[in-house]
């Protein structure tokens, strides 16, 4: 544990490595970022040895997971490298504005400063230390902190051992990576004056305590959290019709995938009654091999949810699925599969409707006539994603209207296929209303998560030499100039029809 | 007052008009900006007329006002008129994808939904019912309800039925705006659960109460809170030597501008000793005519932080000014302008350090070798300014820390000039650290406020024909939509060097 007398030095540290941080180009931070992901990957079986002793994740799931974040790490090098993330905006001086003369005004986005980023368990590698949160807060020029995951402390500390080595050899100033472990340090940093935003993926319960601490401080900081989604699934009958064996067989591979602890894992699927599932869905998941949970913890969690499912009325086992339980509190599950009316999951409520993290998941049976935009909305809060299985020509207002409903739910609408498997590209949204994220303008997967770390900052009137580069008329690092021209404002408006 | 009992039908009209707003294409909400703006200019006369009456402030300033807040909603149209604004991102499928075969997934900004704006008392026309918030909430397609100020309740019933019409003659959706009055009215409705996100310009002490609602809520919500700002200018040596005479004039014009009601008063300037501006500036402040304050709350608090200011040990008078208090509690001033040495303000602490809201400024004295980037970084939260006066050739490492510390400080740092007059421009910031704002990634002018009330959401492998149009193929609206091309990512990073 980061003994807590210590944290106001890892505090400064990353403070005061702010200034010389926020300075590189983003060429040099580019370069850096793959140096990170090329160290990750010389360190492969090492990391992949000690995660997978630590959380039980088979290795062949760890070595993509370690590829992902050195791509991950990757993608923010590219995003970065040109500046066109700095969203550089010029207006030229103009004598002649619609409201009197206007000065020369420059903006750009800058870091925000430190940052503390709480580490998940499920993903040791994407979402932890050198994870997503630290790759684009890194990107935007932010130093990190990061609140390790007691679910694998020996990877965390060896991933930033290799992390902060690698920043220190591509030319990063001293402070801007750092480790902090114990819940008791995060929390106390989160508080910390000169921390200056955070991010967390978790728990909802864990999330909405350090959400709260974040916006009651006397300074309140952004806190981007990812805490609770259901991931609903809605199958129509023309679905069913032409390709209801694939998805019996797709489902059973996305709620058994890691366990099932994944934030994207299909909690509900909505299938029309007499849709012949059942058998096809038990058979795929009978193929199924045991896989040890995360921890302890989320043993129980999901032992307590899972009991109180099966005994809720109405409730029918499709897949009843297994759980051992070590005598250490470590548990080895294969996947549960239930089944249950609409109008039983309507008078059940928060018994059915809470995540269960693991490998279990509802198919709620609707009869003809349905409204599934209505029942979507009326269930379910905010949800990372929403997935739509329709047949391949089928068009009606009711398809329309799902569209709309799950578009109000989510951050990722999926139509066909499933919602686990997160691309890591330019247009991937990860996140989503409320509790899904804390904050859903915001993802923390794709290029567009570096947006989080950042803040604009103008200058007016400014002498060329005491600009930042990137406003600079020489604009020595080359990057786009979004420039409003004097004589533009008496034509605006003038467009729009 | 709006009676509590009606807040649920008022909720629910702007959440019912939502979805059909957000269909609107940027073109057809542009147009409908422009018959705003137009509208407004349309009742000059008569909403002036009634806004100089219930304010006191001047007919010319207002007249300036209303023709900035057409301007604002004439830029917004610009702004979104093309779908820029949407920033529309496809990845393209790719079956060579670095991490496996990725799918087609399509994202863009939708609005977020309902908006409660607070509207402002000192800007009863560019900060209040058709101001920034509203123009730019509109814009994004959320409906707006307005929480009126009690300061000019006819003027805001009027312009909100102005606004009103002119958006149904336009073709909006029933319920897109309204109007609502009343502290409690605001309160109850920033906790309704159909309320999506709430803007507010005000105190430091309203708005934290309004932020921490927000926050607070099962459901968090953002709250784009624009609070408190001192906006410190620091004046070199070289400064006052090449034109002293006109930073004391200008200083005390930008002081006496609208009384000092406006959140970027330069409230503090740091001047070397011996900078003789004590003359010019009373001269200056001497020829301000009487004005009256906004209303007696805003007079009472002038009144408690001038006397404290006044009788503060180390204050020196420059300009005494005057305060004349009717029988009703209304206020009448003319400004007032005191110095103190710096180490002086540093013993007094927030008794000078708050800010003074009305046409009061503080000189600061500091001594040769002085390290101003320090001082400001040590006595400043937050401010949405700061300004920087220096010699014309002046080059040195203490005006270059003294930018990087400003930098750190404010949303807008200004070289030359004064703070006030903000210009509507799509480089303006205006925001920054707390408290200036609640959250410093946002502005409340420009056309990048626009971004605060837009959240993303990402399509995967939908059919064209269920796709909203910005993401379509064939893009009917014609929006600019960035593509990120099948084969690329192998060669991530490859740039960084």
């Amino acid at each position: 544990m980061t003994s807590i007398s210590t944290l106001d030095v890892v505090a400064s540290r990353a403070a005061d490595s702010a200034a010389a941080f926020a300075r590189t180009s983003p060429r040099d931070r580019a370069d850096a970022l793959v140096a990170v992901a090329d160290a990750l990957l010389d360190h492969a079986d090492e990391l992949i040895a000690i995660g997978a002793d630590e959380t039980g994740l088979a290795v062949a799931r760890l070595t993509g997971e370690l590829t992902r974040t050195a791509v991950q790490l990757r993608l923010f090098a590219e995003t970065i490298v040109d500046g066109g993330y700095l969203d550089v905006r010029i207006d030229a001086a103009d004598a002649g504005f619609v409201l009197g003369a206007r000065p020369d005004i420059r903006r750009y986005l800058i870091p925000l400063g430190p940052v503390l980023n709480f580490a998940a368990s499920n993903f040791p590698f994407a979402f932890s230390v050198a994870g997503g949160d630290t790759a684009s807060a890194l990107a935007a020029g932010c130093p990190v902190i990061v609140k390790a995951h007691p679910g694998h402390p020996r990877l965390s500390a060896r991933t930033a051992d290799v992390v902060a080595e690698a920043l220190a050899g591509a030319g990063m100033p001293d402070g801007v990576f750092q480790l902090v472990e114990g819940e008791e340090a995060g929390v106390e940093l989160l508080g910390h004056p000169l921390i200056a935003a955070g991010s967390f993926t978790g728990s909802l319960r864990a999330g909405r305590i350090l959400a709260d601490i974040a916006t009651g401080r006397d300074a309140p900081i952004p806190f981007f959290g990812e805490l609770g989604s259901v991931n609903p699934v809605f199958v129509t009958v023309d679905a069913i019709t032409e390709r209801g064996a694939d998805i019996a067989s797709g489902f059973a591979t996305s709620v058994a995938g890691s366990a099932g602890q994944l934030c994207t894992k299909p909690g509900f699927v909505f299938v029309p009654i007499g849709h012949d599932l059942d058998a096809p869905i038990a058979a795929a998941v009978a193929d199924v091999a045991e896989h040890r949970l995360l921890n302890p913890r989320i043993t129980a969690g999901y032992v307590e949810r899972r009991d109180a499912i099966l005994s809720t009325a109405g409730v029918r086992i499709v897949a009843e699925g297994t759980v051992r339980v070590d005598d250490d509190g470590q548990g080895w599950v294969t996947p549960t599969i239930v089944s249950v009316g609409l109008s039983e999951l309507e008078k059940a409520g928060d018994t059915l409707l809470d995540e269960s993290f693991g490998p279990l998941s509802i198919l709620v049976e609707y009869g003809t006539g349905t409204d599934l935009a209505a029942a979507a909305e009326s269930l379910f809060d905010g949800s990372l994603t929403a997935t739509i299985h329709i047949g391949d020509a089928e068009e009606s207002s009711a398809v329309a209207n799902l569209v709309e409903a799950t578009t109000r739910l989510a951050g990722r609408v999926l139509f066909g296929g499933w919602p686990t498997g997160v691309a890591v590209t330019p247009a991937m949204q990860h996140g989503g209303p409320w509790p899904a994220t804390t904050n859903d303008s915001g993802t923390s997967v794709g290029s567009a998560a570096i947006a989080r770390f950042l803040r604009p900052v103008a200058y007016q009137g400014a002498p060329d030499r005491l600009l930042p580069e990137p406003l600079r008329n020489s604009n020595p690092w080359d990057v786009p100039q979004r420039v409003a021209a004097a004589g533009e404002s008496p034509t605006w408006g003038e467009n729009a029809r």
